[in-house]
């Protein structure tokens, strides 16, 4: 009985386009529009669970190319979707553009298979996770061992940005631009009045790290109780990441990927004995064991969305608490959908868990029908089944509409950014 | 709704003695009973989760203590119990004996209070997740993850053995003594044609190594298709470890435990490149990081009754692969609930997963209605809910009246050796 209802009856994968903000970063600046993708799991019992990921062209070939042979496999075997992603998305059969070596557009390291596999199984692991709780009328949490914490702090995402974007017909928002200190710390005034974030977050590598130093030393003199973290993606060489790091010693609570490479990040945090984070140097377990021998990295910034799923993320919180390593977690341009999986997947993690990143508070769009709230800068842990999210079928339609109308197909900052300089190339690194 | 029916109203911890068999090692001999303690957690929805652990007289006491702080607790929130943990059982409200200096008699290093947190949340840990699963009707490999395979292997557990007992009313079985090189290949050629394993493990550091190389060189010149291997528990020198691992290089899958301590193993895993796995000198989170950097351990052997319970277990798992170090199972004498943690277990861990150590086919009793039968030496993983076995209440009753009436209060190898040999002491270390 409890195997028939808990198998899969249909997998469909949604992609849609979000409105995303004029944000910057090293390699250009978001678009208008962004692709996303919205998973739906349906059991034999009627139940759905949901899942979102990335949305480019690529990834949504090999998630459509892995939903198709999920009917039949059971909700309750998540962790075998590793072997079926291994059996279907092979090199002869994944998007050649997956498994190039040049460095991605979402700055997570360069592509391999493991890398596409650990994508599409979080994608999908999520959406069991969140059948198997409904069916079986538990939150996801407690099919992690349950929470840890009945609420999860996020920080203020705070990024360089525009007030428009260049092209008409954009996706617009109200907030204003930021390209200085004093633009920086308004933003981060009214994220903190609006959202009560209790740590910030600067996206860096957009200027050069004099200004950059300035912008996150205002913020702190602004916010003297708040950690502050910067991240430039990796932009600056070594000498350049120490000296910041020197500079910003009393500064930060941690420095992000100041430098490109496990190498280079162990040399900096030899050099200036600042803490160090990353999302780029280790997105696959394999990158693990180089990066804790040699202090590379003292946080971990881990997403579920490649990580292979809220699971793999709790082994992960094992792992760096075995190693005296912190944890927190990376985030790109997402939806309710992401956000309720990554708070149950903090709400559960074990170790020095730091305050979240999220994009969330610059999408003014969502697919789910109570979008979250940000109270005191933290997202009550839901104990309803499954994520506790329902899909909004009707706005999920509109984005897919915009999606099939659009031949946006892919993220790609540094095109979004020649609309704007049309000499403008991706940096080579590192930038400064 | 989901809340309350999950609340734990009451938690049982029930002592009792298990027929053992005079098996031999390092410390001395099995006595005729062992004290084992099965823990009830009972729900508000009535559903009763099972639990089996060691039943020593200090853990015991720490049991009880924590369960009496249990009812209230959901049966949702087992990581939690780390926390309660911490709380409840503090230095100065546990046994002094838990937290001595000297190596613990059950051979996995040496005690202190993370260890004792350890072995009780383990043992309510896979409790909790058993009502959990009965509750919501799903076997507890769904809570893991799903299973990744269908049968755990287990290992044929040889060991040098009396055919009796050296004290009058004690339990007996009807296997022969094991003292030399043939009375192991016929032990094992017993276990074999009953149960069908299709791996072989000698408990050694019972005679000189001369001895036990010449036993296992003769296991494998009878099973040449079998793996074998071998486990002093640390009685070896350097030296002598070097050379029993030069000696079965070409004989034994793994050496387990040639000598005490992580830097001998290192040294020789060093000199002889023979693959080593440990239950003693990896006993925690904590010891992980030397080991691995080291390179002492090639293949690490957990145990959920101490490393925190099945969830922890699939964490070790993931930890063990991301660092390319096997996973194998420890064993002590156990029955049927243990038994069937440790298949689910097993069934959802990742990586490189040898067959498990079991002492089950020497134990002639269980507190299980129906006790698992090995097929081709392994378990079928069980899909019913929960663990996947019924308390046998009148066995319970029955092995608790003997614990009732028994003096017999910890499991000490040594004082049941020295019923044979007065002169006998706890060896010194080395041995050899």
């Amino acid at each position: 009985m409890y195997e028939r209802s808990m198998l899969i009856s249909e997998a469909r994968v949604t992609p849609i386009l979000v409105s995303d903000a004029p944000l910057l970063n090293l390699q250009g600046v978001h678009q208008p529009y962004t692709p996303r993708c919205v998973i739906e799991v349906v059991t034999e019992g009627g139940v759905v669970g949901l899942g979102e990921t990335y949305g480019d062209r690529e990834y949504l070939t090999a998630l459509q190319t892995f939903a198709a042979h999920l009917p039949g496999h059971p909700v309750t075997a998540s962790t075998r979707l590793w072997d079926l992603a291994a059996e279907i998305l092979r090199p002869e059969t994944v998007d050649a553009d997956l498994l190039g070596e040049r460095p991605d557009r979402e700055m997570f390291g360069r592509r391999n298979l493991d890398k596409l596999h650990g994508i599409v199984v979080s994608a999908f692991e999520v959406a069991l996770l969140d059948a198997l709780g409904r069916t079986v009328d538990l939150p996801v949490h407690a099919l992690l061992g349950g929470k840890l914490r009945d609420r999860v702090d996020y920080a203020a995402y705070l990024f360089y940005r525009w007030s428009e974007h260049p092209t008409s017909h954009a996706s617009s928002d109200d907030w204003d631009a930021a390209l200085d200190p004093g633009g920086v710390v308004r933003q981060a005034e009214r994220m903190v009045r609006e959202h009560g974030f209790r740590s910030l977050k600067l996206k860096g590598g957009v200027f050069p790290p004099e200004e950059e130093i300035a912008a996150v030393t205002a913020l702190h003199q602004a916010f003297p109780d708040l950690p502050v973290r910067l991240d430039p993606n990796g932009a600056w060489s070594v000498d350049t990441g120490t000296k910041v790091a020197e500079n910003l010693r009393d500064v930060v609570e941690y420095l992000e990927d100041p430098c490109t490479g496990t190498r280079a990040m162990a040399e900096v945090h030899r050099r200036a004995r600042v803490r160090l984070a990353t999302n780029m140097c280790v997105t696959t377990p394999g990158e693990i064991p180089e990066a804790f021998a040699t202090d590379a990295v003292q946080v971990l910034l881990c997403d579920h969305h490649f990580w292979g799923g809220l699971q793999a993320t709790q082994h992960l919180s094992a792992i760096c608490k075995t190693y005296g390593v912190g944890l927190s977690m990376h985030s790109n341009t997402h939806l309710g959908i992401s956000l309720a999986a990554m708070t149950h997947a903090a709400a559960c993690a074990q170790g020095d868990l730091h305050a979240c990143d999220t994009h969330r508070p610059w999408q003014t769009e969502d697919v789910i029908t109570r979008p979250h709230r940000f109270d005191g800068g933290a997202i009550t842990v839901p104990d309803e089944p499954g994520l506790g999210v329902e899909l909004d079928r009707e706005a999920l339609a509109r984005l897919h509409e915009r999606w099939s109308g659009s031949d946006v197909r892919t993220r790609d900052d540094v095109a979004a950014m020649q609309v704007a300089d049309p000499h403008w190339s991706m940096p080579s690194m590192p930038r400064w």
